[in-house]
């Protein structure tokens, strides 16, 4: 095990009925923002039912927060709470919003040219407003962590940040919020849990038994629950695992003291920012080709993996290999989720562009031994056609 | 899944070396108490390297903190803080002297008899001295949780309390600081540990997957490095696992939203208060037969636990569950300790005395069903001899 620090000191209330409990969350005298993504949190009655919660408060909105979140919609957002007197921020939604909300509850109190929290990937945030989460679309893991994700669309630039100060002080889980969401995003956020897991997991082996136990445990939940939470959408057991799995799958447990890889994501960023595709589809078509592409530096968490994960006893340590990253494509296949780039009509010749992006951004030596460089994206992107 | 509330904010720093993490911890002007156990935090250098850590801070000590810390002493640390102007406490040692530590924070803020902190379990508790922890022992989890034991020599009564405003606000956990544990507290630590996950564990199914994968994975856990923790003392990887696996097993994680037992700590409790007995060693001798008395209605669990855990495929789910409980048995005998409570030198005329301690303790409805009343306390010590 590698030395490790951990922390995480946001609240949680987990379950039906629980969006009651922002009463007692939210200081009596705030002045809240809400912020929230397209119509949903209106249309389920999720919003109204957030301000009776909220009782005597006075609660400004904010509407219009898109998935992949962008600087410039949020920029809107600090300058509509720089404009007000409102001094706790509560975002409604998914992962989007809620990185969303990060970025402006920094962004209202840095002192300069905002774009710098995501330039410093948040080193430069000293502070931050006090802010709290409702989730409805469990996936990323940002109600209970201290990153997010922002794109500035005029760069073309998908980057992350993170920082101590950007913690929700709470975030509320209700498993019902979920039954409304279209299959796919129920499907989305499945791949986006166990793709935070893999991220965390298939490197190399550092005898980390608890953190390994972990993270297969939240892979085998999600490839037992994900397809019935796509059959049975308001099964409340089945939605509540799925929301767990996704929270715990990036809530520091699993990742602490283990080597990260995050290569996936990296390229994926750039799909998303270049081809506008969702950010899991993005990871479903990266992780299986660099999975094949990393195979050999990857060897010992591979085979676990095909024998924990996947129950692969038989065939040689490459043929357990190959079973289990096959079945890994299939299953996110089997959620309706294609894994090809030419399934969203990308080609050989898109690739240049992808990766002059990603030598922008400085990605130039990814994964967990920093040694996949523009010429290894190259191969993984052209594995993946 | 039940609905649940989780909330943990201590910060943990895991590794080698990470006691030098005290000075960025504890406030630079702040006068310390560090409270310590026996002699072996002196003895093993771990205190010097604590005190050097600390710097210029103006450090007092409190020696003396006994196992299943006493209230007698503990008041003996209330006064001696409150007679000096020590602004925060740190606790260095293993679970006793952190159990300890935190009813020193609380008791020393309280205004009132301190004892009421204990038979009001901690509700009564409104604020508490900030404190951190240097781990030594791993076993009870007290270094990242709310909760501690306390026992009054005078009354020969053990209680816990839980506050929030308890927990840790650091705990520096370095697996080499075990190293010179005798085998005895290893295996305690062990035992410890796999208990605290069965009483979170082994009660009825509410198909909460991530938290029955997670408390599976820590039996697996302790089950393969237990041994090997004893057999080689020096292993930096062994010792780590078990470090975190014990803290793990008791940090809230897997017992956010699932019903809990903790039949056989209240049960084990009233051994230790009567009979001196070492924690981990009554929680060997109770949870066997409490199993044996209670399996018909904890009979799924016990299921999942035979196959999931220990690989138990074959046979009826009564042979399977058998089978479970017999090699839990045999496991805490191959870390040496006695499962038995003639092997203690307690025999049947020992038990009303026994039971009549649980009554005056409120203990007659234990269980996740509460359901263990006296005379089911009575079989289960029954079946223990």
């Amino acid at each position: 095990m590698q030395n490790f620090e951990f922390y995480n000191p946001t609240r949680v209330f987990f379950g039906k009925g629980q969006i009651e409990q922002l009463d007692g969350l939210v200081p009596s005298d705030a002045k809240v923002m809400v912020l929230l993504g397209g119509n949903s949190a209106r249309a389920t009655g999720t919003l109204d039912e957030v301000k009776a919660a909220l009782k005597q408060r006075d609660v400004v909105e904010f509407n219009g927060i898109e998935p992949n979140p962008t600087y410039e919609t949020l920029m809107e957002a600090v300058a509509a709470v720089k404009a007000s007197n409102v001094d706790f921020l509560l975002a409604v939604g998914g992962g989007s919003v809620i990185d969303g909300t990060k970025f402006v509850a920094a962004a209202a109190l840095y002192d300069g040219d905002a774009w710098d929290i995501m330039t410093s990937f948040g080193a430069k945030v000293q502070a931050a407003m006090p802010f709290g989460t409702v989730l409805t679309l469990p996936a990323t893991g940002s109600e209970m962590n201290k990153g997010s994700v922002v794109t500035r669309k005029s760069l073309k630039s998908k980057l992350p940040f993170m920082s101590n100060h950007t913690f929700p002080q709470f975030s509320v889980l209700d498993p019902t919020k979920t039954y409304t969401l279209p299959a796919r995003q129920i499907a989305n956020g499945v791949v986006d849990a166990f793709v935070h897991t893999t991220e965390q997991y298939l490197t190399y082996p550092v005898n980390a038994a608890v953190q390994d136990r972990y993270a297969e445990g939240l892979l085998q939940t999600l490839i037992e629950q994900g397809p019935q939470a796509m059959a049975t959408p308001e099964d409340y057991e089945i939605r509540a695992n799925i929301m767990w799995a996704a929270t715990s799958a990036l809530n520091g447990t699993i990742g602490a003291g283990v080597p990260q890889d995050w290569a996936t994501h990296m390229i994926g960023h750039e799909l998303t920012a270049l081809h506008d595709i969702d950010h899991a589809r993005t990871l479903a078509i990266v992780l299986p080709s660099l999975l094949r592409h990393t195979k050999e530096t990857k060897k010992a968490k591979l085979v676990q993996y095909a024998e924990r994960v996947w129950g692969i006893k038989t065939g040689s340590d490459d043929e357990k290999v190959d079973a289990a990253i096959n079945q890994t494509q299939d299953f996110f296949e089997s959620l309706g989720i294609r894994t090809r780039l030419k399934d969203y009509g990308i080609g050989e010749s898109d690739i240049d562009a992808l990766l002059s992006q990603l030598g922008k951004h400085g990605m130039v030596a990814l994964g967990e031994h920093q040694s996949i460089d523009l010429e290894s994206s190259r191969k993984i992107l052209l594995g993946a056609r």
